[in-house]
């Protein structure tokens, strides 16, 4: 039997290292509540009216972007987008000043994503709004770990004792290093599956079980989450064809068969089709990609409100 | 006496293909009230509260952006942009993975304007979501149609054996094929006026006269609506100069003596002065091209009402 | 004892030459009320709701866009944002066809930024819209100058009688001439001090002290406002290098020694580390430039308030 934290300890999000195994608890079952509200007819609680919610995103991200906003909303807050992608303030001191500034507004809370490991934690301290990371560098994207296990739970039942096979690029892979936490914090099996050349080092010191088999990796698992191929990072560096690469580490129906009977499939997306996973997979029955996207404005809604404080709907002016 | 709708057959506003006259009758009556509300200090009702609407735009038009966002404000609605021009998102099963990812993210309606004709109706067969076409490929433009036909019932009080002469780039223009199917079905007689290289098949068996003379399609008309000569296609290819462009097709006063005495004008912007229209006649008495703009929000608040199902100002959580 | 307005003579914002003094005071006065609305949990009048307001930036501007965004969303305004960097539209009789197109939508208010000085100018001409100059090319920042007055006031608790120094590029600032506008009009004493190549002609005609002697400009000062180097024009045509520009008329904490014992010190951002100003000012005791976004936001309020009509938090419909 699970504990359930009360509250959150910190103010910010910033990866799922700060999180304990309460916390996350509290996160997922929140995250239920929260995941009611999309299914009414008038999809909004008035939790978050009159607080202001700036989303930071230095690099692009429609998927991730619109599933904070979509959360966001739904909780009434005002939004405030700025998306500096190609623009001058991207690093260093900048970011300092770029960070004073827009505290000095005086938001509630700040979704950060950037593509320098430890950004976010830069601005937590240096500012009084509540930090949320939403993917920093190779370092950690909490939410999609979290969105990742709460759409096992619905599936599974439990995150103890589940094996989940976690397949691709993982040297460069902040959502495989939040999943990792957060499944072996949660006391679920990992088994992580790459080429030689994008395994980091001291997996097994985690107590991962480690292969370049992908047959071995989903034999018996619960769970397959594939990760995206940054297809731009890959040309002749680490891998020497797309074809082979999906020869030995594509998903496909035949791979499959090797896994437990009811076995889910997850992918962060967006997809690249033929290269990490087959068609037939990520359209198949295993396939719960988009239960994924669906789950991840619940997950959102309720870090959103924890890191508020979890008050009532009340708040009202 | 027209028939009037009740409601409209369908979730969708794909086309005016689509549409019966009774509907079509429908939704130009609800937009009269819908322009009242624009009159209002407090422009805004909250038929569509808690609502949320996601503007898929895959071309640049910040005229027919601002025109539905205007219009899903006055109705209280929860508005997200996704902006994609010169993204990677942008065809063949792409689209569809993008449809997919919004869809699990439960919009109560999506506009999509796309340079891809079907791609809204692509959009229809996965989603749930209400999906209004905003403009696809050179297929259909229906929100504009039915602004350009109220802004004309507005003018004239009927639709029904107006004379309509519709004068420019026939081949290319989804303006020209929404307004032909709106105002063919509603009694009208369009003119249809273009180059030869730019008439395409098929327009004199729906009934239309065609003709490359100006003067001939202009001589009593009640409206004359020019389209916009879209610049960057035409180089060589199908005109021989824009100043030949204009010798022969460009609206000026002294056409206009041709029309019927209380001809209006009318161009779906932005124009290009002296090239398909006359400055003096842009800005003249004849012209209505700002009503077109002031009845686009109107028309657009009656399409999303009606497709959200025409519920009362109610909707109250 | 200054005198205060009971409102504004215009309906528009276009530049502080416009402005009475007992305009400004009653500018400021109201952005004290507004500065205790951003310091309550939920900050959030509903003063302007149901208002709609078009932020039309035709120059990036981080800052001040989401300043002003900030303020609008705090009044409950419905907000629109046309950023238009980089499209075509972009001057002379298209800025008009674009500022028709708008006004046919019927916005209540328009905060434009355009690189060209007098473009809100035009848009006041034709549009019944409330016009906000967020910055026209060199011409004017009234709302800049406005929340520069109100941290002085805040600090220095009055404007009569202060002394001044503005340093940098007077020749191309908008800030600089604002400032002007404003601080002799209220009373104070204002220095301007540059090397003599970005010096603009007539500022001894308007009674201020001019000088290349940044010891000079800052003896005796109560307020040293530091512009920003806009380094993209800089080079090679104005200034010998950075190098210089520094060692000359960088403000640094042994040339504060000789300013007003409580001298405050301002910069309307980004900054230029190192270039106008040393980090160990930047950052130090003498510093109000976080003061000076925080206030923008209050200020921004105080003047779309203003602008409305001054009408209390009622307009409920």
């Amino acid at each position: 039997m699970t504990t359930v934290a009360t509250g959150l300890a910190t103010r910010d999000l910033l990866g799922i290292r700060d999180l304990s195994a309460p916390e996350i608890e509290l996160i997922l079952q929140t995250a239920f509540a929260m995941k009611e509200i999309g299914t009414r007819p008038i999809k909004k609680v008035p939790t978050l009216r009159g607080r202001t919610i700036v989303n930071l995103f230095f690099e692009n991200s429609t998927r991730t972007r619109m599933s904070f906003e979509l959360a966001e909303k739904r909780l009434s807050a005002d939004t405030l987008g700025m998306t500096t992608a190609g623009s001058s303030v991207s690093k260093g001191e900048t970011l300092l000043d770029t960070a004073r500034t827009l505290e000095a507004m005086s938001p509630d809370m700040i979704v950060i994503r950037h593509g320098s490991s430890g950004a976010p934690h830069q601005l937590a301290r240096i500012c009084r709004a509540s930090i949320v990371n939403a993917g920093d560098g190779t370092n950690e994207h909490p939410t999609q770990a979290l969105l990742d296990a709460f759409t096992m739970l619905e599936h599974k039942g439990r995150l103890a004792g589940l094996k989940v096979a976690i397949v691709g690029d993982l040297l460069h892979s902040r959502v495989f290093r939040s999943n990792v936490l957060l499944l072996t914090k949660m006391g679920a099996e990992v088994r992580a599956c790459a080429p030689p050349t994008l395994v980091p080092p001291g997996l097994r010191a985690m107590g991962l079980h480690v292969t370049s088999s992908l047959d071995e990796a989903v034999s018996g698992a619960d769970v397959v989450m594939m990760l995206r191929l940054q297809l731009e990072r890959m040309q002749g560096l680490f891998l020497p064809s797309m074809r082979e690469y999906f020869t030995l580490f594509g998903l496909t129906p035949r791979v499959l068969e090797r896994a437990a009977s009811n076995v889910i499939v997850m992918h962060p997306g967006p997809m690249n089709r033929g290269v990490e996973i087959d068609s037939e997979v990520a359209d198949g029955p295993w396939s719960v990609i988009l239960d994924q996207v669906a789950n991840g404005v619940a997950v959102r809604m309720a870090v959103l409100y924890l890191l508020a404080g979890g008050e009532g709907e009340g708040g009202d002016k």
